[in-house]
């Protein structure tokens, strides 16, 4: 086995992961009681699943730094928490912010997902992809996704980075 | 009525603290059942108090980057807080960790309160004033205080910052 | 209509752009009465207008950032532009300094741009594209942009971003 | 001489300043044809002639980044500006962004010059110190000022640094 | 001759280059007298001399930022040294600071190259490049590169990076 | 015992420096076979040595930020060194790179020792003192220190840290 190979085999092959939706109409529309739907982090959680990880639990919040990061410090804290992915709030709006609350907490960023999800993006809907980020990154131990709010973008960035969970896990625990 | 004297007097006359100690040996302390003091947090809540402000709550966490982050961001969420401080952790050894913890989050900060907590510590304890660290600053409207674990040196820093909270609060909501 | 394609047609279709063409030695023919040519400058102006856009004035200044982050301020103060565009200076030598220049002023950096202008560019001239630099961002609800001296490069980074200006601009006014 | 003396020695004696106010109410009083004063213009005018230098003009300008980085860069291309000295937006106000704007443009920060300006406003106004700041750098060998917009803090401010503008500007073109 | 072309033949047509191989194990292994492979240090000296340079020597270093700063910064100060190869220590473990160590030290870096190679590394090894990282730079007119410890990395980045070093030393040096 | 005498006294009481004089006027004179006078140099090695504490070695280098990089890296790796002092290149002029070239490398700044330096150069120098920096940190357990190049602010700031070095390096060794 080369070593690549041999860090994926030593990984957690079933890891615990939290969906995070990020949008501030479904966030006022669920506290009016208003019905909404979430098509993105329906995409998230089917692939988490069907790639034989666990959804541990959802959340839904607004375009808010500290609303941001206060969910993703308190799911750090949890034992069944392996990583957690953001979808929404990661385009060039004066309104989006999940980016710039999330990358200033990383201990170290996965720097490459961020060029590979752009190449990806570029292939599926041409020069729009300039506008979208994706951000990947390491805090304490535990894998950190932020993602675009379209169902679209949010099957792009886990099909790459679904496939390589185990080995960052692996290395993010050494 | 000077601008000074007149946002002072248009700021809260009192606000609402919350102490957090950081302090791994007395967490661990706590936690195993054992007895503790904690001087430090003594002195904050009743120097907040004799100023006029109220106590609202304290908190007692260990020297680690995600618990203090993840208590401060819980504490801005709140209505009943205005103003955090926290006592412990921000000198330079590596463990020592509350100002890195809590710079990064900062919407603007007050860079003359480490300035002058620094020039009275200087007048208190010599040169050995060189390794301890203060921070004051501002996140969403509120004021968060950073001050080293000692009781004189949280004497040294509420004595600066306390008189000052009003108009911090003010021009903080503006 | 899906988001993206109301964003774009909700932007202005037709913004008005402004050409600088930062060149030393083009700045001094200028100024000492010698004939010079600006093909890149050229190349901008007539894919600006192609797109169906306005050229509302073109300058010409030297690899310096005072000129250049001078003449970039004038420009954003004026209600007849809405983009700027940059020509030279984006390359890895000492001199180069459009992008050191522009981007500390952006409020918000478009980060993908670089990354497909890259791609594109290696397509077109393969290796050499790892010394080729090109940024767009957001000041102040306007675009600026700054793309390498060639006229080829020019062609490449506008084929990239000129779909993509009413959406931008939708964007950097909300 | 001591090499200090002789590098005062050696600067410009009689330097030649512009003095820029920055005041949004003073702004949109002088655009409406209203009657405005303007204390610390006028402090930092007759400082700056009785320590024997030259006053080249005065601008009245917006608390609005943009304004602040281009009269800053229009002044910088002048030959009769040596230094330039803004006055206002310097607290922890949201609308304070004089230093926000002038610092990312300098060339090296005179940092031991907001030091001392503490220093000295926490002898004059006690713990209100906190709050201020004040900002001193070298762009293109010109000295830039910025200090906040009361006419005491303005002669703090000037007593310090006006003594070393020989000097400073000495260094600045070596 | 295109300006490009024209660099290229200007610059220095046979660099001299020193190797580095970063790794922790194959330095105990080497301390402790136990013989050790370095096959991707042995492909990058095969490549560099393919390509008509010269090799004028190599060391074996840990995974330690004082010693890779150390032995960059002995190697930039030799007459016969054009530029650096480090191999190893790029990923995301905590113990990978090749990347941080060298970063800092960069006077410019070519940020055009991690970006070529990570696509690169794409068409190669699929998903699993998002956690490979390299880096070129300049540091007084010296080129600088940083490469995974990997054969097969090693050899698409030094394909890369190796056709354009006479235009890189070309440029680092006016 | 306080923790602060405690921390002292557990800290080396007979800590080995290395002093580095950073003058590259000096530096030509020795290199030419000059005579030239250390001034600065022979203060720093009375002060340590007077303060109990031994000095393994001396070096003189230019005014050159991979020299100064160097030469540290190389002292940072003996055994017998627990701390260097630089003196000179510490002021504002475009030569004075000393600060520049240390700053990035520590993994922690001891950031009240500038601040307590130029409140004594204030002291000793009056508004001269908003000129000169001065520098403490730890890497890899070490003490840095960068001084001005005039005896007297050598003096100045030894007689500020010599006190506290058993205390600096028992924290930074934790």
């Amino acid at each position: 086995m080369r070593p690549h190979e041999e860090h994926k085999a030593k990984g957690p092959q079933r890891a615990s992961f939290w969906v995070v939706t990020v949008s501030t109409s479904r966030f006022e529309a669920a506290k009016s009681g208003h019905s909404y739907t979430d098509e993105s982090g329906d995409v998230a959680v089917r692939m988490i699943e069907a790639a034989g990880h666990r959804v541990a639990g959802r959340s839904l919040i607004k375009d808010d730094v500290v609303m941001i990061r206060s969910v993703l410090m308190d799911l750090l804290k949890r034992d069944d928490v392996d990583a957690v992915v953001f979808t929404g709030g990661t385009g060039i709006a004066r309104s989006d912010v999940t980016v710039e609350a999330v990358r200033p907490l990383l201990d170290k960023e996965i720097d490459g997902f961020g060029d590979i999800f752009r190449l990806e993006s570029y292939r599926e809907v041409g020069t729009a992809a300039i506008m979208s980020r994706a951000l990947a990154g390491i805090i304490n131990g535990k894998l950190v996704v932020a993602l675009p709010g379209s169902p679209n973008a949010v099957e792009v960035g886990l099909r790459i980075i679904l496939p390589e969970v185990p080995h960052i896990l692996y290395l993010a625990r050494l």
